[in-house]
C-alpha cells in the first residue's frame, strides 16, 4: 500500500551530538560550567562553526558586552559568515564582526549607536541586511527560520549549575535561551557575579551550557529616564489634547506609551489636570510599561493598578520593590520583567498604543529612518499595528467603529501618533516639514535593496493624530484621500498644511474629525509647567518618599 | 513646585502579604509544598477569596483534571463570584462552577465538550461571558487586566521544592504560572508524580507554592491524529490544488496548517505528489505545529528543517526523540512544547495559515459557532490573521502585492481558507450550503449579548480560499464585491454559486484570479488515495521505523 519506498532509518539527532562535541572540544578550558574571560576568545571559536546563526543578547537596555567584545577577536579563518540574530546593533563591536568577515547577515530590531554607520555598511556589501524586524517577530523567528545555534547572553548572576538570575532586568533572556537550549544549541551567559545561592532564579541551569564571570559589570543606560525639567509647554499641550481627546473619550485603561517627553508630561498631568477631568479609575489603569520614574505620582495617587514590563529602569529598583502591588515581581521583591510577555501584551492586552515620530508621509505612514541613518523600529510597529486577531471587546475597541449598519464591523486598536509639523533646520536656519510627502525611509530602503520602505507605523494603522496645532481623528475617514484632508488640517504651516482651505478645515472641525485645542475645552494659555505634578526629577524623589535615586547620568549635568 | 500635596507613604505590597496570609492560613494542610488529594478543597476554599481571578489550565490536549474537580467542591458561601480565565472548556466542571455560584464570569479561548451547554447558560445569566480569545490574546490579558489571583495548573512531576517536569505537553503551564507567580498569586499544581529528581526541569519551583499528587494520571486525548484511512479523494484533490496553486506558486516554507484531513493528505502528499513536482527543499521548511503522524513521511523523506509546537501528541514521544533535529526538546530528549512561543511564532514567523471552516459569508468572513453552539476558536484568529506589525519581507510575502505602482505597498500574510460548498443535512437529507449571506455567528452573538459577532477569521484576512470547485485567489480581488465574485465562481451548487454567470465566471478565470484544477494541470480524477505516502496508521508506523505508536484510541475502533 505505501506507494514509494520507505527511506532507510538514519539518525536525525546530528544538532545534539554536534552540541556534545562542541562541549567536549572545550572540556579543558572550562571549571564545570564556568570559564575565565582569558579563555572566552578560544571557546568561542571551538563552539562556533562557519555560516551558524548565532544571537547576542542586548538593546536598549543590557547588553553582553563583554561577549560581543569577545566575539569580535575570534580568528576569522576559524569562524566566518555568520548570521547573526540581535535585538540591537549599540556596540561598535556589533558592526566590526562584519568588518572582519566574521559575520555576513544582519537580523535586527533597532540600531542604536552605529544607525549612520550600517547604511554605508550595507553599501559597501560588508552587511548583507537579512531584516528589521519588531522584537516579538524577531522572536518569532528565533523559533522557525533564525534559530540559534549559539547565543551569547547575559544576566546578573549565576550558580555552579547555571541557574542564571536575572536581577529587575530580565528583558529577552528567557526567550533567545529557550530558542537555542531546545534547539541544541549552545549558550553561553556573561554574568556580574557567580553566586553560591541566587535571589532568585529566572532561567533554570540546565538550558545553560557555559557561564563567563564578566571583567566589568555589565552597564545599564538609564534611557526611558526622561527629565521633568525639559518638559516644555508645548509638550504639555499635547498631553492635555491627548488626555481630554484620546483617553478620556475612549476610555483607554490599557495602554502603552512610547518614551518621551509628550508621554511623560501626559504621566505626570494625570493627578493634576487629569484629577481635574475626574478621570481617576476610568483611564490609565493596566500599564505595559517599563517603570519609568514619570509614572510615579500616578502611583501614588492610585491611578495605576498594574504594570507589566519589558525591562527595568536605572534608580527604580527600591520603588518598584515597595510597590509590587502595581509591579510584576520576583522572590527577592525586585522587578521580573519579560521583554516577549511584555510586548504581547502590548500587542493584544492594550486599548492603545501613543508613540511619536520624527516624520510622517500625507497619508499616516511613519518612520524614524532618515536618509543616512537607519534606526530601526523596536517594538513600535507591533505596539502600533491592529491586532487583526483580536476578538475581546472594549469600550475603547468599540468607538472605533464609524459604521454601525454594518453587521459584521469590529472595533480596532487605538494608535496615536504625535508628530511635529516642522522643526528647526539647525544648519540652516529655515524650518523644515515633518510631514513629508514621501518618507525618506522609502530611498533608504530601496538603496539597502530592500523590497519595502522601511515603515515604522503604517498610516492605515493611525487612528489619532497630535501636532502642536490639534487632534485629527483619523480613524473617522471615509478613505485614505480624507485621511490625507484630515491630515492636513492639523500640518500648520508644513507644505500639506497650506493646502488646506479654511473652508474645508472649518468643515472638518464641524464634523468633528479634527479638532483643536479650543475645541476640546483647553486654553493653550493654561498649558504650563506648573500643572506638572513634578517638574524635575528631585520632586519625583520626593513623591517617591526618597524610594528612586536619580541615576548618576542625570546628576552629572 | 510640586502643585498639589504628595499623599502620605503608604505600604503597596498588599498582595505579597495577602499571599503570605493564605499560605499560612494551610501550612497545618501542606507538607512542605505538598498537599493531599484529600486536602485539596480545603485548602481551596482557604485560598481563593471570592470575586478574584482564577485560573485553570486545560486546553485541548492536557487538563488540570482533578483541580477542576476540586474546585466543584468548594463551599460557595466561602468560595464566589470568580471571574475565570481559562483557555478550554472542556469539563463539565467548567461550567458547574457557574451553575453553583463559585464562578461568575468566564473569559475563555475554546469551548470543546460544553459548546451546546455553555449558551444555554449565558441565555439564563448563569454565565456571564468576559470574552472568547484567541489563545496569545487571552494570554497577553494575564499580564494586564485578568492577572490571576490562584491558578491550578497540572505537570507531569514535581520534586519537593516545586520544580515542574512538563513532559513533552509543557505547553501554556510556563506562561500562567509567570503571570500568576510574578504578581504575588498563588499556583498550584498536579502532578502525576512527585519525583526525588526530575527528568528535566521546566517551570522553576520558586514560582510554585502548592503541588498535589492527582489520583488519576492527567489524560490527554490524542484530538490531532487524523486517520489516514479516513482521507477521501475529494481531500486529496482540495490538497492538490493547494501544494500547486497556493504552496509552490507562493514558495510557503514557513507555515502551519490547522488539524483536518485536507492538511493530513496535504502533509502525506508532499513525499509522492510535491517529490514529483520537485518541491522538496522550496515549500514545507520551517513548521508551527503540534508533532503529528502526518508528518512523519515529509520528514523522513527530509523535507522539514524544524517544528515548533503548541503542545505535543500522544503516541509521538519515542519519534520525536529520534528527531531532535527537528523539533524543539529538552534535556531529557523529549519534546518542549510551549503554546505561547509557537502562537507567537505562528503569527509573525509564517508566511502561510491554512485552515478550515464549516461555515463561510459571501465576503469570506468565517466561524465555527453555529445558532446553537459556541465553540470558540482557539488559535486560529490570531495565526490566521495578517500581523500589521511585520516588517521582515519573503518571497511569499511580497508576492502578495497586486500594485506595483504603489511605492508603499507592502506584501501580507497568507490565509487559505478550506470549505465545502455545501454539506449533506444528515436529518432532512438535503444538500445544505456552507457559504451563506449571514454567519450563524452574528445571531448568536447578538443572543449572547456581545457587540461584535463571533468571527474566527475576517474575509479581508483571507487571501486563498479552497472548495471542492476550486482556487480562489482572494487578495487579487479589487475591492469587497469582487472578492465576493471570487468566492461566488467557486461555491459551486450553493444559493451564492448560482448567481455566478457563465460570463463572468470565465473572465475571473482569464485573469487569473480563480483557477480550477485543470487550470493548475490537475486531473480530478487522478486525485485518488493511491497517492498518499501513507494510508493507514499502520504504514505511517512503518514509516517511522516502530518509533511511533497508534493510541489506543484509534485501536479500539
Amino acid at each position: 500500500m505505501i506507494p514509494i519506498p520507505i527511506p532507510e532509518f538514519k539518525v536525525m539527532n546530528s544538532k545534539k551530538l554536534l552540541k556534545q562535541d562542541k562541549l567536549a572540544s572545550v572540556a579543558n578550558l572550562l571549571d564545570g560550567k564556568l570559564v575565565k574571560s582569558s579563555d572566552i576568545v578560544a571557546v568561542l571559536e571551538k563552539v562556533i562553526r562557519p555560516n551558524e546563526t548565532v544571537a547576542i543578547e542586548g538593546d536598549n537596555q543590557k547588553q553582553a558586552v563583554d561577549l560581543a567584545k569577545a566575539l569580535v577577536q575570534v580568528d576569522p579563518a576559524k569562524v566566518n559568515g555568520l548570521r547573526m540574530v540581535m535585538s540591537c546593533v549599540q556596540m561598535p563591536e556589533h558592526l566590526d564582526i562584519f568588518e572582519k568577515g566574521i559575520a555576513k547577515e544582519l537580523n535586527c530590531c533597532y540600531i542604536g549607536g552605529q544607525s549612520a554607520r550600517l547604511p554605508q555598511m550595507i553599501d559597501a556589501g560588508t552587511v548583507k541586511l537579512g531584516a528589521i524586524h519588531t522584537y516579538l517577530e524577531m522572536f518569532s523567528r528565533m523559533f522557525t527560520d533564525l534559530i540559534p545555534n549559539v547565543c551569547l547572553c547575559v544576566a546578573e548572576a549565576a550558580d555552579r549549575n547555571g541557574n542564571l538570575y536575572t536581577g529587575p532586568n530580565t528583558e529577552e533572556t528567557p526567550t533567545i535561551i529557550e530558542a537555542t537550549a531546545c534547539k541544541d544549541g549552545i549558550v553561553i551567559v556573561q554574568v556580574n557575579e557567580i553566586m553560591d545561592e541566587l535571589p532568585r532564579i529566572d532561567i533554570q541551569g540546565e538550558w545553560v551550557d557555559i557561564v563567563m564571570k564578566s571583567d566589568e559589570p555589565c552597564y545599564i543606560d538609564p534611557l526611558m529616564t526622561r527629565d521633568p525639567a525639559k518638559i516644555t509647554n508645548l509638550h504639555i499641550l499635547q498631553a492635555m489634547m491627548i488626555i481630554k481627546g484620546v483617553y478620556a473619550r475612549h476610555h483607554i485603561d490599557r495602554m502603552n506609551h512610547g518614551i518621551g517627553y509628550v508621554s511623560a508630561a501626559l504621566e505626570l498631568l494625570l493627578p493634576t489636570y487629569g484629577e481635574e477631568l475626574g478621570l481617576k479609575g476610568k483611564i490609565c489603569k493596566n500599564w505595559v510599561a517599563n517603570p519609568i520614574p514619570a509614572m510615579i505620582p500616578a502611583i501614588e495617587c492610585g491611578w495605576a493598578e498594574s504594570c507589566v514590563a519589558f525591562g527595568s529602569e536605572v534608580g527604580m529598583q527600591e520603588y518598584v520593590k515597595a510597590r509590587s502591588d502595581i509591579f510584576f515581581t520576583g522572590v527577592d521583591g525586585l522587578l521580573r520583567s519579560n521583554r516577549c510577555y511584555a510586548q504581547m501584551a502590548g500587542l493584544y492586552g492594550c486599548d492603545m498604543f501613543t508613540g511619536s515620530t520624527l516624520q510622517m508621509d500625507y497619508y499616516g505612514n511613519s518612520s524614524t529612518v532618515t536618509k543616512s541613518r537607519i534606526t530601526g523600529y523596536g517594538g513600535a510597529p507591533n505596539m502600533g499595528s491592529n491586532p487583526n486577531g483580536r476578538r475581546h471587546t472594549s469600550e475603547a475597541w468599540c468607538s472605533m467603529v464609524t459604521d454601525h449598519t454594518d453587521v459584521m464591523a469590529h472595533g480596532r486598536k487605538l494608535v496615536t501618533q504625535i508628530v511635529r509639523t516642522q522643526t528647526l533646520n539647525k544648519k540652516t536656519g529655515e524650518m523644515r516639514d515633518c510631514i513629508v510627502p514621501q518618507l525618506d525611509a522609502v530611498e533608504t530602503a530601496k538603496k539597502a535593496g530592500l523590497p519595502e520602505p522601511l515603515v515604522m507605523i503604517h498610516g492605515d494603522d493611525v487612528t489619532h493624530l497630535v501636532t502642536e496645532v490639534g487632534l485629527a481623528y483619523l480613524y473617522m475617514a471615509n478613505n485614505k484621500e480624507e485621511r490625507k484632508e484630515l491630515i492636513a488640517a492639523v500640518a500648520g504651516n508644513s507644505a500639506l498644511g497650506q493646502t488646506m482651505s479654511d473652508k474645508r478645515r472649518a468643515e472638518l472641525r464641524n464634523e468633528g474629525k479634527i479638532m483643536f485645542p479650543e475645541d476640546l475645552g483647553i486654553d493653550p494659555a493654561t498649558a504650563t509647567r506648573d500643572r506638572l505634578s513634578a517638574q524635575t526629577l528631585e520632586d519625583i524623589v520626593e513623591w517617591s518618599h526618597g524610594l528612586y535615586t536619580i541615576p548618576d547620568k542625570f546628576l552629572e549635568k
